[in-house]
């Protein structure tokens, strides 16, 4: 596919993440309150003044998130992406009546995009489950029985999630140090981010789908930063999984970049080590071919590029977790994000959190001279993607986020000395 | 306590569940749309119109849910509160203003209480982890390490959460049966219930909280029914726990009963084997003396109470398990719902699911002659649950759910024949 040139001149650079073939829907604040709005090049078109304006269909834009829009259903994406495309397009006539509703993006602030419903996260990366899996089981058994059959998730805190940009403190928790009998109560020492993609959920489901109607259900996708405590994690997890260790924060980027945009890059899911059950068979490819990287900068002012990878590198699908996800007949609803599992390649540059680059803390990446093995205060993490068209890119923006220290202990959670 | 008593006969029934002292809120709907309304002996009056009459203080009782009423504040609950045993007392003044706003309960539907923000289970019965662990582990390391540290958690499905009556789809899902190398997608045979309590969170927090402030935060109290699929559950929940085998349904009962109902029937958390860390410590009684039961009704007519048992078994109270679940900072919000974790006894009639009841299938119960391991379809479950005063009793009403049959698998999901 081709870039699609705009009267708006910085959407037509080669390198840009918001040419007019994206078009992703965020919420934004200029200072007079937060508003929907669509990114193009380096701008931002205020959607609700436009719906006012009557220069788009009515579409739920007047609030401050985007869950009215995708309540309005596929019909009224359509239509709504088709009259952007008509009036950003390059010679489009009604350019002097969008001077007022167009802003820079660099002068406002992003929101959260949307009101996350429910958050479930997956584990549905082969890499990444198989390097943790030989860290913590050894490479024998590295994947779970159940992993080739099933994408395996668990539901996560929609309370954590938070916008790109959004400071990050880190966790206290009950931790037990090797060789000790009781936990104590401290600040995570393994301070970890995941490199994942959220699809957003923009219809509903009362019963089973098929991965064919699931695709269809999704509205959108950002990056997403599942923030993990891992020596929080590794206590409390057995038997029921994750719970504290994954509820600080959850970060994602603040643009949903639709699945119309991203429809000319599909890609396959890998091939099938153990055929699938039925209900999870893909009609068409499920994947997406997005390039991910991970910036780390720490306070001092270093910053290295720590990840290369890309999301084909999934195992199940948005749609195939989406259908799991509906299986049993739980409700989905509008809103809903579904983090895709840690995004991890089969190289040792390409792996998707600390836990895997540093292989457990046991081999510290060299920074500035620095050895690194988990996250330290005032680290921040910077997330990018974007696919790759012919002379243009459809980008997802940054997803970042700084680490704070610890809160300091109240004196009710202190042990009594005596 | 004594009764308080009230101008409605029915609340000074001995047995009734609804007397002055209880103040239940529910949200039910005569077939006019679903309104605020609190159980007072038979009836339940009509809080909207109480509050439009201004015999109530302005409340957020004009929705079809709860929350507006919770995200109210500890203030106005005290208020209506005290207004409501005014006006309902032996004797009080205003009685025919309030002919109008009382419908007769056995009239009225009962709607969902509160929109469910989102949902948490917990772990937290000993009796409960200890059989499970013996069944699946043996019996000497039944209790996993961190259970008498921690309150076990895992998020659930908010979406899932329907009320008492309505009537549970038994649930598709992936089983792998011993001696198989791969799973089968079939409808589970060990579906299950789970007894136990919810709290409902009615004040928001961010950051820490202490066992005192949290035990503020909670609105009330209802049954819980956390519907079980064990075969589904024994084969996805390694290694993140529980998913689709908890998220067809979990049943609440309709009435929440307020923290301040129940007050006067505190109970001791057990003493604790290993020290608590201060943060998980309290500062009263944590826990309710709520005698609790189960009756299971097949479609054939049998009926028998198969579970009788006591809210004050468990190890950790809601306080504590609202603390643990924001001790990494986790936003706590207006309507977010914690379940108890099932509720045993010490004895083999005091179990709270059918997995423990059957020992795993392995010991039949006998019913009316039938051997009965889980449930059949057709077969209800009713929860019910009150405390007892001198003279009258603080009761939940009933919770309850019928097992329908699973769905017919669509034609997408069924195995092709070649």
């Amino acid at each position: 596919m081709s870039l699609l040139r705009s009267w708006i001149e910085s959407a037509n650079a080669p390198e840009g993440d918001f040419p007019l073939n994206n078009l992703p829907y965020g919420v934004f604040d200029d200072g007079r309150g937060a508003r929907c709005g669509v990114a193009i090049g380096d701008l931002v078109l205020d959607l609700g003044a436009m719906e006012a304006m009557s220069m788009l269909p009515a579409a739920g834009f007047q609030g401050s998130a985007l869950n009215a829009f995708m309540e309005a259903g596929p019909g009224v994406w359509f239509r709504v992406r088709n009259t952007l495309t008509g009036l950003l397009s390059e010679g489009a006539g009604a350019q002097d009546q969008m001077r007022d509703p167009l802003y820079r993006r660099d002068a406002v602030a992003m929101r959260l995009p949307f009101r996350v419903t429910e958050y479930t996260d997956f584990y549905a990366g082969r890499h990444h489950a198989t390097n943790v899996g030989t860290m913590f089981r050894g490479a024998d058994k590295a994947l779970p029985e159940n992993w080739l059959s099933l994408p395996i998730g668990y539901n996560g805190r929609a309370s954590s999630v938070v916008v790109s940009g959004t400071p990050v403190t880190r966790p206290w928790g009950q931790v037990k140090g090797e060789g000790f009998d009781l936990p104590v109560f401290q600040p995570s020492h393994r301070f970890d981010f995941e490199l994942e993609l959220g699809a957003v959920v923009g219809r509903p489901s009362s019963g089973m789908i098929s991965v064919a109607d699931a695709d269809e259900m999704i509205f959108g996708y950002v990056l997403l930063n599942d923030w993990s405590a891992r020596d929080i994690q590794a206590w409390e997890y057995q038997p029921l999984g994750p719970f504290q260790s994954k509820a600080a924060a959850t970060t994602i980027s603040p643009w949903i970049v639709t699945r119309s945009a991203l429809e000319p890059f599909r890609a396959k899911t890998p091939t099938r080590d153990r055929p699938l059950l039925p209900y999870l068979r893909e009609t068409k490819p499920g994947l997406y071919d997005i390039d991910l990287e991970v910036k780390l900068a720490t306070q001092d002012g270093a910053e290295r590029t720590v990840t290369r990878t890309n999301y084909r590198e999934m195992y199940y699908s948005a749609a195939q977790q989406l259908a799991h996800h509906a299986s049993s007949g739980c409700p989905m609803r509008v809103g809903d994000l579904l983090g895709s599992g840690t995004i991890s390649g089969a190289d040792s540059d390409s792996r998707g959190s600390m836990l895997e680059l540093s292989w457990g803390g046991k081999e510290p990446l060299d920074f500035d001279g620095q050895a690194r093995t988990f996250l330290e205060d005032g680290d921040t993490v910077t997330f990018n993607g974007h696919t790759k068209g012919r002379g243009h890119r459809v980008g997802f923006g940054d997803c970042t986020g700084t680490v704070r220290p610890a809160v300091p202990l109240p004196d009710w959670a202190k042990e009594e000395t005596t």
